[in-house]
C-alpha cells in the first residue's frame, strides 16, 4: 500500500466501527456526521500535503524499515536531518490553516513504543520490540493514523493508582490470559480518537512496585468491544457560513473521553505489561517528541495570527501606525523563539541505541511553556489591532439582509480600494481567531495539550543541570 | 415616580417602538424574543440591586436636584465621597455574576453632558445646560437607562471627518429648522442600545474649525423615526442550559451598529451644535467616568474569576498546591491593582464649576490599559488550574445520558466529598469564562471597550506632568 | 522646641555617641564623616521640607496631642484625610531627588505601636500605651527621627526562634529586672540607624506560647551601652564629582547591622515582654503603613526616572520617535498604578479604636511586590533610550582632560542647541539611576526592603476575601 | 606560529604602542597598569581555554586556509558544523565565569569582512577580497584578537552622515593617496579596543550616493598615528578583594571611545572605500554573527545566574521553597530559550557564495531582544532570593575585623553544615551580579551591545515574511 490519500484515509474510517457518542446521541457513521467533518478535514491535510508538490519533499521519504515510500508520520527518526525537516514540516503545514491536524501523535506514539519496547526487551527478553517493530511496519505500510490514550481520570489527588477508592481511576489489567490482557479504566482528553485507526494506549506516569497492574501499554483498534468514545463537538459552527469561521469552519478536532470497559488486548499488541520501572519511559520519550512538534506547530499558528493581524489592519488602514507595527514585531520575536526552540530540540538531541533520533526534552518543554503564556499576547494583540469591530460587528445575515445590507456596505467601507466584503471576511478572521468557540477550545489545547505547564516546568528544572552551575557559583567564590 | 424595578424598566421597553434587526431578522419585541433576555437581564441587575437590602445603601440616595430618592446611575456626581461609594458599588454588583450591567453609561453621559453645556453656555451664552438639565431630571425621575452612541465608523483614516469621500463617515448635521435638527450617519460599537430609553450621540473626536456640522451632541428616544438598531446576536447559548454556560445563560449584552438616517432631534435635546471648540471636551469628560468605572466593575470580574479558580481547584484536589496558590496570588494582585486605579480616579479628582466632581482620568486610563493586558493572564491561569478537563469534557447532554452519563459519573469523581455533577458545573463555569463565545466577547469589551490600549496609552502620557519630570531631572544634573 | 531644621537635627546627632563601624574602622563622629554625609542629606530633606513653603503645607500640621506644629512623620494619623496628605507628600518630595529619606519609619514605628501597645493594656492591663503615648509626645516635641529594627537573623530557617542551636538568633530578653529588661541578639538590614535619634526594636514574627523571651518590643536610645552598628558604606562615590553620580553623590543610605550585646532597656521604653499572641501585631500594622509609605514613595523615584529618560532623548535628539514615547508610556502607566495602590490604601484604611487611622495593607503590598517587578523594565527603558553612551563613555576627568576633552567636546555633540556638558551631564545622571553602586542598592531596597515580595504575595492572598469569591462561583454554578 | 598562550597574547600587546587614555591620565603601558587586568583576563580565557582538555575540542581547529591548527575566533565558518561546535563553545566557556571574552569580535568582523571584500569584488573587478584573505591568513597564524570600532558618533539625528553640520561625525575619508587614504572621525562603543591586535573599523549604516568618503572600511593597527582610545574604567574594585566581588575583580572589559584623527591606512588594509550600495552589508553579516554569538554567551551568563541563586538559597537554607524553585524554572527557561535562538541560528543558515556560513539572523536579533529585556527579570530573582542581606550586608572588612568579626561570623551562621565564610562568599557574589558596577556595565552591555533592542525589533520585522502570512490569511478568507 502506498501513501494514502484524503479518500483512501476515510475509505479506512469507513471500515471501522467504534463506539462514539457526541452530544448525548450515539453516531452511526462518524464519516457522514457533520459536525465529525472539521475533525476528517483537519487529520485530512496531512494526507493531501503528502501528495502536494509543495509540501511533498518534506513529507515524505523512503523508509528504512520497509524500504518503500511512507511519511514522517509513521517513520522511526533516524537523525537530526530527520528531526530537522519534520519541524520545518510542521511549521509549513501553516499554510493549510488547520491549528492541528494531530498527525504527529502518530510519530510521538510510534518512536516511543520503539524505545520502550526495546530496553524492556533488554532487561526482560521479552519480545515487545518485535511487536512494535511490527506495529510501525504496518503503520508505514498502510499510512496509518494513531491516537494516544495517555491521561488517566486519576481520581482522588492525594492518592497514588494503587491507593485509589475506585481502583478504576487509573487504567488498569483485570485479567491476564494466554491469549492477552483484559483492561479497564479510562483515558481523558484524548483527541481525535475515534476518527484514528488505532490507539496507543500509555500509562500518564510512573508506578511503583505495588501498580504492576497499572503498568501496560498497548495498541488497540478503535473498535475494539468495550471502547466507549464520549466526544465533544467540535469547535466549529453547526451550520453553514459564508464570511464568518473561515477557519474554524473547516477545521477543528474533537476532543474525547474514552472508557475502556473490559477491553481484551492481544499480547501481539501489548508492549509493557507490569514492568513497573519502565512505565515512565514511554511518557517522557513521548514527551520529547510531543512538545518539540507542538513548538513547531505553535509557531505556524502564530504565523497566521501575524498574517490576520497585518491584513485586518491594512483593510483598516492603520497597518503603519508604529504601535501595530510594535505589535507585528512582538508576535514574530514570540513566534521565531517558540520555533527556535523546536529546531534548538532538533538539533541538540540525542540517537537512542533502539536507533530512534530523540529530541532534547528541555527546549520543547521550555518553548510549550513560552507558547502557551505568550497566546494571553497575541489575543491582546489582535484585538486591540482589529478595534472594536471584531466583538460588535453583527452575523454575515445582516450583512446580506436587503435591509441592513446596504447600511453596512455604506458605513464598513474605509479604503477605496478595499472591497467591504473583504474587510468584513478579514474581521470575521480575526473574530474567528480570538473569541469564536475554536478560540477558546485552541487556547485550551495550547495550555493543557501535552501536559500542562507547571508539569512541563518541573520537568525543565529536573532536566537542567543544576548541580553544574551550583558547582560554578563554588568556583566562582573560591575564586578558581 | 420612584426608583423603577425589573418590571417597570421591562415596562418602559414595551412602551418603546425601536426598528430592531437580529441576525438577519427584524425583530418586532425585544422583550418577548429570547436572545435579547440576557440582555435585559444585565441591565436589570441595576433595577434589581437598588430593591435588594445587599446593595440599596450603596445605590440609592436622595438627588439633589429633585430632593426624591434616585439611583446613582442617574446622579450628578457632586464630591469624592459620591465617586467612592459608586466605586465600591460597581465592584460589589460582581456578586450579582454579571459581567457588564452597563448602566455605568447612563452616569458617564449625563454628567459629561452637564459638563459640556455647561461650558459652551458659558462661552456663547446658549442655553444648552437648561436642557440637559431637564433631561438630567426626567432621567432621574423615570430611572432611566442611558445608551452611548459615539464611534463613528470613521471610513479612510487617512482624512479628516471634513475629508472624506462619503460625508456620512462621521455623524453629521444635514439639515438646521427652526424646532430641531435633522442628523445623518451611524454610530458602531453601541452596548445595549435598543433596550435603554434614550441615546447620548457625540463626536468621537474633537472637530475642527471646518467641521462644524460634525460638532453635534444630542439625546433621542430609541424609537425616532429613521434610527435602525443592527443587533450582534448574545455570546448566549440559543438554548437552555441546565449545568453549562452558567454565566452567559442569564447575561451578556448585545452590541449593535446604530444607523441615523435622517433622524430628527428637536432643539430641547441638543446640547452642542456646531461649536467645534467644545466637540472634545464631551468626550474627554465622558472617558474619565467611563474608564474609573470600568477598573472598577473589572475588579469585580476578577473576583469572580479568582472564585472560579479557587473552586475549580478545590473541587480538583489541587487547591493548596503552591503553583496555584501563585496563580492565586497573581490574579489577586491585578484586581486589587485595577480597583486601585479605580479609587485612585475616584479620591484624585476635582469639582468642575459646573458641579460635576470629574474622577482623575490617569488612573482610569492606566487601570483600563493594564487590565486589558492583565486579561490573557487570568485565562492562562484559569486553563492551567482547571486543567485539560476543561477543553475536553463533552455537553451535559453526554452526562445527563443514560449509557455515557454512569461513564462519566463514575470517572469525574475527584474526592468523595464532591458531587461530581458539581464538579461538572464547576469545569462548565471555568469553560464558560474562558472559552466560550462570552469569553471572546468579553475580552474585546475588555480591551476595546471604551477607547483601545493604545488611545488611552496617548491620553496618559498627554495627561501626566512630562515637563515637570524633565525639570526635576534638570534639577539634578544641575545639583539644584 | 518647634519642627526641626536641618541643623537642628545635625545637632542632635552629635549629642549621641553611638557605638559605630564602617568598612573595618570604627567611627568616631558620623556628622564629620565623609561616608555618612548622603545618609544624613538624605533624612534632612524631610527637615528641609518642613521649612520650604513648597511643602509645608503637606508636610505640617498641629499635633491633636501637643496642640504644638509637628511634622506628619510624627503624627499619630486619624483619619483618611491625613492619609492623603501623607501620600501626596511622600510623592511631592521626589522633587528632592532622594529616593530614600528614611522618615516614613518614624511614623511606621509610632502608629505601630500606638496600636500594639493599646491592644495589649486592653487584655492585660499592663500601661505600655501610656508609655507609648510619652515617646510619641517627646518625638513630636523633639520631632526625632526614629529608626526601625526588626529583622533577626533568624539563623537555621528549619528551626522556630526557641529550637535555634544558638538562641541569640532572634533578640530575647536575657533578665528582667525590676528596672527593666536586658536583651540579647541582633537585628539586620536596619537603614540609617546610627543617624537616627531612637530605634523601635519588634519582633519579625510572631511568637508561640514557648517564645516568651522572643516576644519584646521596645525603644531605645541609639547609643545605649551594648548596641554596635556595622555599617555598608553608601551607594555613593568616595570622591568629589563635579559631572558624575548626580544623585548618588548627595543622597543614599547607609545600611547597618546592629548588634545587641546586653543592652539594658528601662521599662518606660518596653511595650511588649512576653505578651506573645501580641508580637505579630506590631509588625502587621507597621507593614500596613509602610509599604503604603513605600509605594507613593516608589512614584517619586519613578517619576525622577521619566524625567531622566525624557531628558536624556530630549538631549539624544530622540524624544519624539514612538518607540521612546512607549517607553515613557509604559513607565507613567507603571507610576500611576503604584501611586494608586498608595493612594487606594490611604482611602481605603479603618480607624483602630486606638484612634490610629491604618491604611488597607492589601494595596500597599499589592503595590509593593508591582513596583519591585517593574524595576526591571524601568532600567531596562532607561539603558535602551539612553544608548551604550551610558555603559561605555568614561569618567569626567577624561572630559576634563586637556588631550581627550576637546575631542569627547567634539564628538558628543548633538543638537546644536543642548550643550555638550549637559549632555554629559544627562548621560551621568542615567547611568547614576540604573549602572551605579546605587541602582543597585536601590534595586535590592525596593525588593527587599519592608519584606521581599513572596511574604507580601502571602500576605495579599491571606487578606483577600477568597472564601467570599468561592461561594460567589458556587452560587454561579448554582444559578442563584 | 602556533594557537598563541596568555603569554603569547600578552607578549602581543607588550610590542604594541597605542596612545591610551584612562581616567584622565596618560597610560603608558597598559600590560602593567592594574586597571587593564580585568580586560586582559577576559580575552585570555579564550587563549586559555585552547590549551585547556575541556575545551580544545570545541575552540580548536584545523585552518582550510593555512592547513594549521587555529582556533574557532579566527575560522571563516564554512557550514552548519562549525557554527553548532561555536555555539557549543560560546555556552561552555560560561565555565571560566568571564561574562564577556570579546573573542567573538574577531569571528564577526572576519567572516563579515570576508563577505563584504567578495561582493564588492563582483560587481567591481576590486581585489578587496585578497586583501581580506591576507588579513585573515596573518590572524589564524598569529591568532590574533581583532577589535571592531563600527558606531559613529552621529550627531545630530535629525540629519544624515552627509548633512551634518560637523561632517567628522561620521568617520570618513578626507585623503586618497597613491599608497593608502586618510580618514577622520571616531567610533564610540568599542570594547576592549586598546588591548586588541587590530581594528576593524566600518560604517555603522548604509551610505547614500553623496555619501562616498562615509563608505570605508579597514583594518588598522592599535598603533597607528593618530588614533586615541578614551578608555572608561573596567567594572572592577579599584582594589584587592577577598571576599567581595569574586567574578568583577577578575573579569571586566574596559570600553573605549577611540578618535581617528587623521589615520592613514595603507590601501592593503582596506576593502571598502566609496562602493556606497555595500557600506551596508558589513554591518548586516556582523549582525548576523553578533547577535547569534550574544545569545549563546547570554546562555552562559544566566547559567551563572542561576548557579549562584541555587548557592545562596542552600545557604540560605531556602532552596527547596516552592517560590524558590519557581525562580529557577523561570530563569533556566529564559536561559534554554535564548541559547535555542543560539542554535538555531546556528542550524538554520546558508552559505554565502564566498565559502561563509551565515547564521539566520532573526534568531540571533530575536534571542537578544528577549535576552536583554529578561535580565531585570534575573535581577529581581536574584535580589528576592538572596534576601535583605545582599543589599545590607557591609565590606569583608567588617567581616575581617577583631571587633565587627565575630559579631558577623556568630549572626550571620544559618545552617550548622554551612561556614559563614562560605555564605559571606556566596552573598557577596550575588552581589557581584546584580548591584555593583559590573552589574551596571553588564546590564548595559546586554541592551545596547551589538545594537540595542529597538534596532533589532526593526531588523526583525525586515527580515521575517510578512507578505507570505498576509497571503496566507488572504486564502483563510477567501477559504482556498
Amino acid at each position: 500500500m502506498a501513501i494514502r490519500t484524503r479518500q483512501e484515509y476515510l475509505a479506512s474510517l469507513k471500515r471501522q466501527k467504534p463506539r462514539v457518542f457526541l452530544a448525548g446521541e450515539e453516531v452511526e457513521d462518524i464519516c457522514t456526521h457533520g459536525r465529525f467533518l472539521p475533525g476528517l478535514n483537519s487529520v485530512s491535510i496531512t494526507y493531501e500535503a503528502a501528495h502536494d508538490p509543495l509540501f511533498a519533499d518534506l513529507s515524505n521519504l523512503f523508509s528504512p524499515l520497509t524500504g518503500e515510500p511512507i511519511t514522517r508520520w509513521t517513520h522511526i527518526q533516524k537523525d537530526e536531518k530527520d528531526a530537522l525537516v519534520k519541524t520545518r514540516l510542521m511549521r509549513r503545514l501553516g499554510e493549510k490553516l488547520c491549528a492541528c491536524h494531530y498527525r504527529c501523535l502518530t510519530s510521538d506514539c510510534l518512536n516511543a513504543a520503539w524505545v520502550t519496547s526495546f530496553e524492556i526487551d533488554r532487561r526482560y527478553n521479552t519480545d515487545y520490540h518485535q511487536m512494535v517493530q511490527n506495529i510501525v511496519r504496518r503503520a508505514q505500510e498502510e499510512d496509518l493514523v494513531i491516537g494516544g490514550a495517555i491521561v488517566d481520570p486519576k481520581g482522588d489527588r492525594r492518592y497514588r493508582p494503587a491507593e485509589q477508592p475506585d481502583p478504576d481511576m487509573y487504567l488498569h489489567v483485570v485479567e491476564k490470559r494466554a491469549d492477552g490482557i483484559v483492561v479497564k479504566g479510562a483515558k481523558a482528553h484524548s483527541t481525535a480518537a475515534p476518527y484514528t485507526n488505532m490507539l496507543c494506549v500509555f500509562p500518564c506516569r510512573p508506578m511503583m512496585a505495588d501498580e504492576k497492574e497499572f503498568a501496560v501499554a498497548f495498541f488497540t483498534p478503535v473498535d475494539a468491544p468495550g471502547i466507549t468514545f464520549i466526544c465533544k463537538e467540535p469547535p466549529s459552527p453547526g451550520e453553514r457560513r459564508e464570511l464568518e469561521n473561515p477557519v474554524s469552519s473547516r477545521f477543528g478536532q474533537l476532543e474525547t473521553f474514552i472508557v475502556f470497559d473490559h477491553v481484551f488486548v492481544p499480547w501481539e499488541n501489548v508492549f509493557l505489561c507490569g514492568e513497573v520501572e519502565f512505565s515512565g519511559l514511554m511518557l517522557s520519550v513521548f514527551n520529547s517528541f510531543h512538545t518539540w512538534h507542538k513548538c513547531a506547530c505553535r509557531a505556524a499558528s502564530m504565523d497566521t495570527a501575524i498574517g490576520a493581524l497585518s491584513l485586518i489592519t491594512d483593510y483598516n488602514g492603520t497597518a503603519q501606525a508604529p504601535h501595530i507595527r510594535g505589535y507585528l514585531t512582538d508576535m514574530i520575536l514570540s513566534a521565531e523563539l517558540v520555533y527556535a526552540a523546536a529546531l534548538a530540540a532538533a538539533v541538540d538531541g540525542h540517537t537512542h541505541e533502539s536507533g530512534v533520533y530523540i529530541p532534547r526534552r528541555i527546549y520543547g518543554n521550555a518553548g510549550k511553556v513560552f507558547a502557551a503564556m505568550k497566546l494571553g499576547e497575541e489575543r491582546y494583540f489582535l484585538q486591540e489591532a482589529g478595534g472594536g469591530v471584531v466583538t460588535t460587528l453583527g452575523s454575515e445575515k445582516d450583512y446580506f439582509h436587503p435591509v441592513t445590507g446596504p447600511y453596512l456596505e455604506k458605513y464598513l467601507c474605509t479604503r477605496d480600494d478595499v472591497a467591504v466584503v473583504d474587510r468584513v471576511k478579514a474581521i470575521k478572521l480575526v473574530e474567528d481567531l480570538v473569541a469564536s468557540p475554536f478560540a477558546g477550545w485552541y487556547h485550551g489545547m495550547c495550555i493543557s495539550g501535552g501536559a500542562t505547564s507547571q508539569t512541563l516546568r518541573e520537568r525543565v528544572l529536573a532536566d537542567y543541570n543544576l548541580q553544574g552551575v551550583r558547582e560554578r557559583a563554588l568556583r566562582a567564590i573560591d575564586r578558581k
